[in-house]
């Protein structure tokens, strides 16, 4: 049977995996598919490269505008990043009546709603397994697996930098500083590794489940984004000690108001699946109303899980693409033009349990003080660890752990915590998912 | 946009889970769909039921063959189960040009290969999600989200009654008989739970996934089956401290010589993450050699997970039914034709560590003796723990961990370590699996 022909663009890591894993499966990728996959041509700016890792066995070009304009190419996988020439090269394929199939995050989180209009205008699909969490097949289990549901709540480790570095901190008992040293040293975190650690790169992901799960556009710039680079090593220890484990979550939850869509890092019951979620790893877990809660676990990253999910999306697109396209999987799961408008809720509305720890000076009516400010606000305290001050030591830490609360009243008993002459410095704040 | 008529065969727990979300959620179902799914008659051998349930917004009759011949029926959801009457039925309902969605895995590890030929060549879908481990979407990352991979194996904890029995056991230091009454009571357990407590409704699970996983027919008859019902609490205990858990693993491996296809007691390192899924969950361990391994968690029995993976097939069909057939996702991940003709290996054939349990007379030399049995067979030890005897006791335990071994040599070494005049009475045999 006839091959469908793919230009690849960007032989990077994952082009690279890609590359040697259609290969060396090629056998039982085509007898799934129902026919061959090729990569014909192979655009990247560094041509040497491409040659080197194609071995002369494809076209390789340094012209991307080319292979996205070229008449042979039946499916655009790109693999560039970033929201400038990738852009404008996906937005050229779909123009040509090119299918694509993209691992770019920032592209869809940011210009997705515009290049899903397009790619609905020229009848062709566009792909994007390998934009979350990997070789996890999350994208495929929310649009297709869960269609029966209706999604609650999603909360994910959908960073592997960050949950390398919280897992090395915790097991360490080690400071941000020197475990991000030691993981940019292992090839765990880029040498400017700012997308991963202060949340934007989860929050992309975020904002693409988000979509899918509750028929509503991508709002990227709606999202609350907390990283993990002013967490501190004592509270690690001090949630351990009350049986909770901290993980850099991407959150997205339907509520009456409107949908909560945010990163940050988040205590979570320590005997909860998700909570022993080490390493590198990710983990997604998706509460549905019929099915409960189910997870979804693998690596997030690198070469070869990364190529899984591209190479899966091209054997989809392999076995969908003669079909009507009305009668394939919608992009966003729901059926375009059947969106829904919902709100994304400012940070202040979100309800959630709060983490507080403060420093004070160890006199008779501290807790007093606070605690009625907490009361005044309708925040009531579930659990609370108050340190013996250290010999000779005039001031102490209170641990508060609260019930739910809404983040605006919260943020307001911390201000007025604050001012009280026997509080020392900020109070820190965490939020808390009971994930049940 | 005219509705998609859904004929529903059996209203019981899942059927009429399948009303209720179906019903529920329909609005979002419709929206994702792009058309409406809607039972429009239900066969129920308990016509009151059926009356109750459906409270007369469809048409009810005690009569199955009447709905698979029903020309406004499209789909025909098999709810049924056992391999008798479903069976004609399904097979009718293909006969008659109708799409099938069953959780029949019974039907399907038996008679599968027969039902999907049927299906080719009627051009009909027949789908099958629910089938195994309820609402986790497993058929689905199998067949479509890890197309890319050579599956190297599966390991899956797929029967819930089991998981919780063995939960319990681990959790209270209780005995088998004991905490199979308590499941019973609280409805985990049926009335007569053989198929559960036996591997048997494992083992037709495993049978599934091992087909599609490496693209062979379904051979349940080559299964090796072993329930629980014989596991000693004493022997979760000794797992324990040697840092393993039990849990009831269905297994399927490729190997050189053939495909291991097995469900048994199996330990497994307690910190690795399926180690720790509790209680009447299931989960499946998926390795594939570009991916990884990928974990999938959640409800794998219950009247609204496993409708929500009914529903999900019901999606399914209605966005692909008008594509042709030669362009659907194969029912088995591969096209048809393309099945490949690899033997399943008979239990003394498997490689795998084992455990050991014996009980031994303290004397010197035993140790010698057994240990130089193990040694002529080509087995060596991997791990150790022998009790000190209790005060006046003349008898102990022996418990040893194996490295890799083939089956048969095992056997062979326990047949002339249980001939030896210091050891008493059987030795335990329980199969180790690393899942690394």
């Amino acid at each position: 049977m006839k091959p469908i022909n793919v230009g690849l663009l960007g032989i990077g890591t994952v082009g690279g995996g890609t590359w040697t894993v259609l290969n060396r499966n090629a056998e039982e990728i085509t007898r799934r598919a129902g026919r061959p996959i090729q990569i014909s041509v192979v655009a990247d700016k560094n041509l040497e490269l491409a040659q080197q890792v194609t071995g002369g066995q494809c076209r390789v070009t340094d012209d991307a505008f080319a292979v996205v304009a070229d008449p042979e190419v039946d499916i655009v996988v790109e693999l560039i990043g970033g929201y400038g020439v990738a852009k404008d090269l996906v937005l050229k394929a779909i123009e040509n009546g090119k299918h694509v199939v993209t691992a770019n995050k920032a592209l869809l989180a940011v210009h997705g709603n515009e290049i899903f209009a397009a790619a609905q205008k020229k009848g062709v699909m566009v792909a994007f397994e390998a934009a979350v969490a990997g070789g996890i097949p999350i994208i495929k289990a929310l649009r297709e697996g869960l269609t029966a549901n209706r999604i609650q709540w999603i909360a994910g480790i959908i960073n592997g930098t960050t949950n390398f570095i919280l897992s090395e901190m915790r097991d360490k008992g080690l400071a941000f500083d020197v475990v991000l040293k030691e993981a940019q040293r292992l090839g765990y975190a880029e040498a400017d590794p700012t997308f991963d650690i202060e949340g934007v790169d989860a929050a992309h992901k975020l904002t693409i489940m988000s979509a899918i799960a509750f028929g509503i556009p991508m709002q990227f710039d709606k999202a609350y984004v907390e990283g993990i680079s002013k967490l501190d090593a004592s509270d690690i220890k001090y949630a351990e000690q009350l049986g909770y484990r901290i993980k850099l979550l991407g959150i997205t939850k339907r509520t009456p108001d409107g949908v909560e869509l945010r990163v940050h890092p988040t205590l979570i019951p320590a005997r909860r699946l998700i909570a022993n979620v080490e390493g590198a790893m990710n983990a997604v877990l998706v509460q549905g109303d019929a099915v409960g809660s189910t997870l979804y676990y693998g690596k997030g990253a690198g070469a070869e899980p990364t190529a899984s999910a591209v190479i899966a999306d091209l054997v989809d697109v392999t076995r969908m693409h003669t079909a009507d396209p009305e009668n394939r999987v919608p992009h966003l799961a729901f059926q375009p033009g059947q969106l829904a408008d919902i709100q994304v809720l400012p940070i202040g509305e979100v309800t959630t349990s709060y983490y507080l720890r403060m420093r004070v000076q160890d006199k008779p009516g501290v807790l007093a003080d606070i605690t009625r400010i907490l009361a005044d606000q309708q925040i009531s305290i579930d659990a609370m660890i108050q340190r013996e001050p250290a010999e000779g030591e005039q001031q102490t830490d209170i641990i508060m752990l609260t019930h739910l609360a809404r983040e605006k009243q919260v943020d307001a008993a911390i201000h007025l915590i604050e001012t009280l002459p026997v509080v020392t410095g900020k109070l820190i704040k965490l939020r808390l998912e009971s994930l049940s």
